[in-house]
């Protein structure tokens, strides 16, 4: 019963009445767990409801559905297996879990036949997961991308707006109560890498595991990046990625900061908002903004799947994904494709130019468009780059010579570009 | 069996194995009702599953769900209410007709307890009727906006990126097939209208009639209100809007050429895509991007709906939404309250302004931005301006206190602004 779970018992007893016909149900709000009994909460909740010990909740015999709104992993795991043996449906806003453990609990799930929810998981208050599963239940996905982690999107934001430094912005997004406790979560990817998971099983039916994908966060994103990118026509989102080629049978799934054409509406969704991208082989492509996180976008989330779990309860079939026959891989990294902005830091001198250029054109790797800068130190300057589509691996060759070359100084920062074909 | 059905039965006979599973259910294609079995079509069709008669389909007693892609109403209407006296459940692309007969249809459908689904009715390939009815249920929505047609979209991007005249580009696109066999449907705002209809019952519960809309089209918008609007940082977009009060308890549902912000995503949505904005109570602001017509968009967002038939037919509760028990009154026009664009033709002389900010001020409407523009004519001007928020009636006062003035050439031409407070 966090900032989520009141929100959740909020809602549901100020629009009970409404609700109740919306979802053709009735329904009672049984029990809340909490740490702390005593403690002062934005929502009254009569104290005979309140509880500290789980097994209050997940034994009770009356109670139909539960809602773990909890967080972390370990325990959570271990309510939701107890909550599914015992025969409830389970709602979770727990990415963290379900991309840790969601084959064990999915099996479960299915096997005590209980309904597995998650609509929260994924992007706050827009309903992915629905759409994905239900809505375009018609496609196969080429592509999912798009902004998952609000704290990164709030920080890059208001670095470009405000022209400031990330470290500037990560202490303000800190003392607004923005960033998990675990900072590493927001800003080094993992939670988007999470969600990432969850979006590729829901629409491949395949559980990728952290250690095959590349994810990288937004730390080491400079303001300047931000502005350069942004004379290219470009601006720099953290983006979670879900690609499958079917011809190959290769998924990749991926986190990384990236450079979006400001012409895709993805790059001009800004502040905590979340923006989920999906390419399917029968719609084309929809594109999907909202919160993506705090109280009420969730709650909003967390109230649709106990509306399905209630359609479930009354005789609603097991809408268990079942999946195409065709086995994927996961793509290596030299089997990717991208194009590539590449900032390096070079000595401010005669032929540097030729060197530098000279080292994309023995690796294969064609540039787009090139900017040089002053640098605010004499005796260096800044190179800019953009490059054509080339294989990661060419990059990654490009990258050590650039690092061993005299003329650069210092390592070469380098970003994807995100190119959508549609 | 027009181009729609065609997709349909394309994309199921082509993905069959890999729909069954993705709906947890076998289906076989029965029947497909045509005006002339000889013609040629994208899809083959086995001539054993061809008829021209559609009481075939409609009383075949096999046969479990239909799908009305017809369009037109009555005999739409008519074949819908009998697949449903025959207890088929059916899906439905079909706008127009639940604009005109949606209160009948439901009813029966509701009475022989078949399903009744209509995805494709509305934005093409975006599940906005998913959205709107589970994703985001536990919602009530005071504003659902956005672009439901996308050839009057297509129209207006193209006048604006080629700085082309409205009739030059209609032109086109009635050679590109893009325009309605009855034009009107299109242009002057009547299939925006039907769209609006359907959003306003599924999100509220009320049936507004055609009579209570302010239905207004993109005839005549002149390029340079594009140019002007682009000026003030706006883009002129045809936006059907469903707002709703809960304190007064008004609804007002309209189609009117507007000015979205360009800060608005919706501004940035071109071409044929659809787009729909959904300001909703406890989720707070969504908007879903999409294609909104063609063959296979529709194709994808009709198969949901088999899909979703299916699961009715296995079991799932009927969700035929159950409203609120607020009964809300249409507002009048006088009750709303919107900001304004005015386009004068105005003599090019001195003390022409005075006089017409005189009658603003006399109104009591508040002049935003001003601009005066040569006019291609000796002795006339354009006189460009927007205004703060006012009453609906206040501008009607407004614009017919101008056309009386000296100074004012010819008619006003008015449009709204879209003032997303979000």
């Amino acid at each position: 019963m966090g900032t989520v779970g009141q929100g959740v018992w909020r809602h549901l007893e100020e629009g009970k009445d409404a609700m109740q016909r919306r979802f053709g149900a009735e329904f009672e709000l049984a029990k809340a767990c909490v740490r702390d009994i005593a403690r002062k909460r934005s929502v009254y909740i009569p104290a005979e409801k309140l509880t500290t010990n789980p097994l209050d909740i997940l034994d009770d015999p009356e109670i139909d559905i539960v809602c773990e709104l909890m967080g972390g992993t370990d325990a959570a795991f271990e309510h939701t297996m107890r909550a599914i043996k015992n025969g409830k449906s389970v709602v979770s806003a727990n990415k963290a879990v379900i991309c840790m453990k969601g084959a064990e609990i999915f099996e479960a799930a299915s096997a005590a036949k209980v309904g597995y929810f998650y609509e929260a998981s994924v992007a706050g208050g827009i309903p992915v997961i629905k759409i994905i599963k239900e809505g375009l239940v018609a496609n196969r996905f080429t592509s999912i991308y798009g902004i998952l982690n609000g704290t990164c999107n709030y920080i890059l934001t208001r670095m470009e707006k405000e022209e400031a430094s990330f470290e500037s912005i990560l202490k303000d997004a800190r003392k607004l109560g923005y960033v998990e406790e675990d900072e590493s979560l927001d800003i080094d990817g993992w939670d988007a890498a999470h969600k990432a998971v969850v979006l590729a099983h829901l629409a491949h039916g395949k559980w990728v595991s952290l250690d095959d994908m590349i994810v990288t966060g937004i730390r080491d994103i400079r303001l300047e990046d931000m502005l350069w990118a942004r004379e290219f026509d470009y601006r720099i989102k953290l983006i979670a990625s879900v690609k499958c080629r079917f011809d190959t049978k290769k998924l990749s799934v991926s986190v990384y900061p990236a450079l979006v054409p400001l012409s895709d509406v993805v790059a001009n969704v800004n502040g905590v908002y979340n923006a989920v991208s999906i390419q399917g082989d029968v719609v084309g492509r929809t594109v999907h903004i909202g919160r993506g996180a705090g109280q009420d976008a969730t709650a909003s989330a967390v109230i649709s799947d106990i509306a399905d779990s209630i359609k479930y309860l009354r005789g609603a079939p097991s809408d268990a994904p079942k999946y195409d026959s065709y086995s994927l891989d996961i793509a290596r990294l030299e089997e990717m494709r991208n194009s590539f902005y590449l900032r390096l830091c070079v000595k401010d001198e005669a032929g540097v130019l030729a060197q530098i250029t000279a080292i994309f054109a023995h690796v294969g790797v064609s540039i787009e468009l090139l900017k040089q800068v002053k640098h605010p130190k004499e005796g260096k300057a800044w190179l800019v780059l953009t490059t054509h589509e080339t294989d990661e691996g060419a990059v990654e060759t490009l990258r050590k010579q650039l690092e061993d070359s005299k003329a650069v100084l210092g390592s070469p920062f380098v970003l994807r570009i995100l190119r959508n074909k549609e």
